[in-house]
């Protein structure tokens, strides 16, 4: 398989796919890797997790390079990439001695009742091109100190940098020492490898990233074999903006969170909800900024946007912007540049799309640099707006109102997994659970509780009196 | 739709079922009190539970004798579930002033991070004819703390209990006062209800028990939405006896796990692995059970064993011991009694099955009174019988060995989501979260933090500074 | 010993006091209950609360009549304070189902880690006349269910109320069936047995609510042999008022925790620190508020305002109006009022006291209805005056900027155990943590894992392998 | 001041002692330091312990050595104390990206109400000789990453290592970068420098180990101005040792925990409560180990056992082993050895003591290798001379029985802190809380939630509405 760089569109390496049977084989091999790991104390689980860590630290230049070179983000959001992996392997190694499940106070005398948490088994992970790293490191770190193995199914049209992670991951397994053979895995394909990873029964969890259409698939398949998915899907992220928000904040807060990574973040900022008051003079300062961003090879440390990921991209950018159009809209940006120079590469303009309303092409998620602003007058009408999508992911607002601010984060507000206040909506911390509700597809990565997705729960009683009461003070004495 | 109680085989009532359409109105309504509910502060929203409390409390010598009529179970036991009801009850009380989300610790300066936990919208609940009436109660006593309203599918073969308990709710309605309406429906109705309630896509949450086969088709409608599942499916307990067992205690547990609602609950015990040191004591034991059993009227507080729910019921056991039978199985007990005095309602002695392994017909759930019993010489191969089987809700030893009793509950023990020590696998308390693993759907209630499965995460960052610092270290300054 | 009532000052009754050895006694009697009490299972401990709950409810406006006429707040503060003992009970009943411990990772093969939390013995409980009733509930009705004996001392001026919340206490065990003797407990007297019970070797907590000088001789008391203080002393509540404020909010957030109780609970608002833009409307707002307010006798429901409690009250408020005159101050009502009708009673008008700084009056607590007001101009300087006295109870801000309430709540915010946003210092609810830092003695009470103060931890670790593995890898073999 | 090594008793250097001025001007720069530090993020200040964690991976070696020559601990011994102190670095690495707070259920409409935890101000810390530098980094990586400074005073025994982990402390500081001023600080110095600490109005917390003496003094002090203690005084710890036990493990488990570190650990073994099934079997294989364990040079590989401390241990243990016989005590062992090689250094052979009961002198800690053995016929009789100690720090039972077992650590069983199953009582993981009861004075170090102790609980109620209910329904509408 042929893998080529966005920022020019060459071919750089070309990489052997899997077969099926080689990707079931690796499955089954994950299985004895878990079989053996989840008799290994979760710390010293831990301490496998704390040295990839450590080589990552070490390795964080190079392979943030690799990934703007292979998926085209500029340098500084991939060094933020692997910054994550280093983080959450930080968070890790700390869960490894945690793991916290509770005792319970039990209705019968002689009786302790607990409830712990078990590893599960193998864990697939089905990565997407934009965060081609971090992402499997969300899950890799915390199923590993649960003690689960690992099979990773990278993007097919990134499979250069899951190979350098997998480097990487040979290292801190030779330091450590004795970790049983085929503990983590990558596994080179397209859908039809996902397939097999999906439908194969000795998976146990599947984490899968990427588009809502790929999530149901591999929904459906899993709930067919009651296995248990994380899915981390679609995303629609919306900006409130009210007339008492820091503007010069806010302008900056939409520039990172629409333009960066080209717009092709799950959490990427695609539409603009501002009050009546504020409005033109947000639009006003985003053209501004449209016209001011440093766009080119992400390499280069004065870049600000790199290319879109691939042709495919750009079309579906074209394509939403003219339907935009037919639906009322106008739009600033958006245009093609470096054409010339790069023929096979496609470098765009933000686009700025002023929407008379949520029309359907809103509604949808289009992976790349579109922003659609709406103006809004009372706070209720604002919510709605935020609300009509059929993704639940990331949300925000930019308020200086403790009553706005709260009431976005209240049961009437945001109905979003992230909602944040006077931050744009992407740009996680890892030590918050990562996902969203509806089109998105529930589950939660990162930090907070997410590692029990990893695990399964077990609730114990043990009678350790004479006798033998029942709960519910059932009485049967045959 | 007819209603005939087990007991005697007669047609005791007949109900109308809802259309389909009434169905999808309800759960409208459903969602429109959702909207007015998720608003009522939690603690107040507690207070209507306690107050169903109180019904339940003044209506328990009443409810429960209505559950042995329709469902069949003895009233020591129907009188046991609806404490169940009253016990989540209470713990739905004390949760409503809980709810418990995070703050978090943010990496970056003048920002706080919180995860909160807010209602998702209409829970619907489908139970099944064994627990008529406390399955609904565990869901919807969390759900409506949790701000949910309650759509509810009852077995459309046990609709009185389900029809008296939406008496109880009226009643605890009015005292309460201005809870919105419809927050609490029933609809009967069969499968077809059932998928009607599946897609329809203001049903956040499904709560189905019942068997593999109707979770599955559930669970796979529910992925294609995107919906959140709880599933409580088969079960196929098995309890551990070692040589250093209490044996008198191990007897009175078989007893009430196995014979107990006449072998239909899902954690009823089916299979028995006794070390070959205590195997034959102990089917010497249970063959006394199975000749002095008082079988008969369930409303007798003299009888220990009710009848099987239909026809059907006792149509399975005979083939499931016929089948025993051809794998190499002798049968003890097991034969219809009293075909005489009630021809079309179906008595049956416990039948214990001793069987030269774990063939086919072991690792099928068939819901009626039959125990199959296995010898084991070393404690890894109890662990690997109890194991290999598809379902995964509970299992049980009895040892007073340390090493054997945790063992069983580690990491490479039981497979399930309850694993007991010295008590049965059945009667769960309601304090613990009851579900399990594999075929058994994965789904969690009743205690611990299985509320979070009725609630959406929220993971929010709130920046009060004056700058805009990006996670990761990430520098994005247009 | 005579009890007064401060309506009239008239005596409605005398108890006897009891002995220092009858005190020695009780408590010998209450570690005999314990012994017994900590072995029965924590839900069936619950029902007693449970049953308690249902008692209060039951006598709610009796016992609230008897609060207002022995201590002398209004019917509604009284009702208030009942419904508090309710809430708690309703709290700790689904306590009673958790009191969470953990299963924790361990570093070693076949080994379990746990966390247990286990009854203490002896909770002593030193309540003030102020909250003559809830106090003792929200430490018996955890004590409770958390497996201890409570022998209560309330103020030995307000006896009544005690005796009378021991009868309802004696209705719930007599329903309740088989508690062990002596589990509840009232001693009656004053600072002699106080010391009896600090130092008696039998009582493992003492919570103790009252003045600081009081909090501070238990404490070096119950340090000496090493006990257990839960301490809540003495309060300086204040509240910033901020630009932004809804005025009409903090006004009338001001009356009640200014006014209410006549300015004796623990969390009266005694300091305002008001932004200079809008301090005069608010003085101004809040004298037509002292004009207006209805005072006398707290049992017509029309009365906003009761008596204060005895003369030393009175003199003591007197006092520090004289001494805020001498420091710059000027005083705006706090006269006797009603004083020909009960010259025996003491009903005063509240004093607003303009100060010119927080002078040394300002950081002493006066029981009384004593609002001393200040200006601010910056932000920084509100947190500084706020956090610049000795006690560290309560404290509250009004206003709608989200920089402001977040910084207010933040590290480097209000250093008390409370800090709210737009509403009152005073009227927590019982769901969240109770108390505070620095001379107001470090406990807390109620809510969230505030019974943890009534438990102790236990860590264990079990070994279930063959072998002994050290700790940090240590290798230690003989 | 002179430094000894309890190898040969020479003198090994000299340090200069911090005067009273001195060490009250560190706590004031440990003040100013903490008014930056609680401003820097959690992760951050994570970030500083990470490095110090590499700092101490790679001084283990040497600084082990130092342990070794300053303290008399044998090298593995000496190498577990520094891998201890970099476990509880990874841990605090972890929880600084938690410190997690609730968001709880508020009982009013349009309110939040959550809980915070914060940071507290100087923490100071005095540790023993025996753990020259474990508990300092319990201490400060938790009170680091909880947002405070630290000021040690090591024992005036001890200076040499707390001085090199000063020095590793600025290594870390350095590669750190922007840490303030005076955040990590030594001071050197007796009980005078300790009350120095103890009542400096800016020292928040104290976390003191030691002798109870000294405990109760600190403890008195600091309750005089409600400041925070975290006492880990005395302990006696035991085993029980049923007939059910497996006597190698235990054997071996009585070596390491009753002759590691020559039985000056708080956590040593000194009470062994054997069944008199197994004493006399027990007895035997113990005189064994005594005879043959290797004492000597710490730092050689080769011995099990190094030197005891200081003169003044031996004499307190050749005193204690007097007293044993004048009670009706047989001693064993205990006699000096190397005497002639080392005049001014104290080594001992291990002593075992049958007692004919619990007397006087079994209930004292004496900090030496003293074994005090004693038979039991019940359980309940082995429990009842286990909690029959003034300390309550850790204790452990051997046994194979479930029943047992599981009484040991029920509410009725061991009252310590620490309660272990087939483990001794000493060489805690750091993810368990490490402290005890009683007279071992209810502080609680390393893991669990043991980092609350070093923050402050803010509960906050944030009203986001228009109006203002009052908690508990109070009306109070001026």
């Amino acid at each position: 398989m042929p893998v080529f760089t966005p920022i020019t569109g060459d071919r750089i390496a070309s990489v052997k796919a899997h077969t099926g049977a080689q990707a079931a084989a690796a499955v089954d091999g994950a299985h004895r890797a878990f079989l053996a790991w989840r008799n290994v104390p979760a710390p010293r689980r831990g301490e496998l997790v704390r040295l990839l860590g450590e080589e990552l630290r070490a390795a964080k230049a190079d392979l943030g390079a690799l990934v703007s070179l292979e998926m085209g983000k500029i340098r500084q959001e991939a060094l933020g990439e692997v910054q994550e992996m280093i983080d959450i392997c930080d968070f890790a190694v700390g869960l490894s001695r945690q793991l916290y499940g509770l005792t319970i106070a039990s209705e019968r005398p002689g009786h302790a009742m607990r409830e712990t948490w078990h590893p599960m088994g193998v864990c697939a992970v089905i990565s997407a091109f934009n965060f081609p790293v971090a992402v499997w490191a969300w899950n890799a770190a915390l199923a590993l100190v649960c003690g689960n193995s690992v099979v990773w199914k990278p993007s097919e049209k990134t499979p250069l940098t899951a190979l350098a992670v997998q480097r990487l991951c040979d290292r801190a397994l030779a330091r450590f020492g004795d970790a049983p053979d085929d503990l983590l895995q990558v596994v080179i394909g397209g859908a039809a490898i996902g397939e097999v990873l999906s439908d194969h029964e000795r998976v146990a969890i599947m984490s899968a990233t990427g588009s809502t259409r790929m999530g149901r698939a591999v929904s459906e398949r899993l709930a067919r074999r009651f296995a248990r998915p994380i899915l981390e899907l679609g995303g629609n992220a919306a900006m409130i903006v009210a007339p008492s928000a820091d503007l010069e904040l806010a302008v900056r807060a939409i520039a990172f969170s629409a333009i960066g990574t080209s717009g092709q973040r799950c959490t990427t900022l695609r539409r603009l909800i501002a009050h009546r008051e504020v409005y033109d003079r947000l639009v006003t300062r985003l053209k501004a900024v449209i016209d001011a961003v440093a766009i080119g090879d992400p390499l280069d440390e004065a870049t600000y946007m790199g290319p879109l990921f691939e042709k495919a991209s750009f079309d579906a950018m074209q394509g939403a912007l003219a339907q935009a159009v037919a639906e009322g809209g106008t739009v600033y940006g958006g245009e093609r540049v470096e054409g010339d120079r790069y023929p096979d590469a496609f470098y765009v303009r933000p686009a700025l799309v002023e929407m008379p309303g949520q029309t359907a092409i809103v509604g949808r998620e289009t992976f790349a640099p579109i922003l659609y602003a709406m103006r809004y007058d009372r706070f209720e009408e604002a919510i709605a707006l935020q609300n009509d999508v059929p993704q639940g992911l990331s949300s925000c607002i930019f308020t200086n109102d403790v009553r706005e601010a709260e009431e976005f984060l209240s049961a009437a507000g945001s109905d979003c997994g992230i909602a944040n206040v006077n931050i744009g909506p992407s740009g996680a911390e890892i030590g918050g659970a990562f996902g969203g509700e509806k089109e998105t597809g529930g589950g939660r990565e990162s930090g907070s509780d997410a590692w029990k997705g990893y695990m399964r729960r077990q609730t114990s009683t043990i009678n350790y009196s004479r006798s033998l009461p029942l709960a519910q003070g059932i009485r049967f004495d045959l």
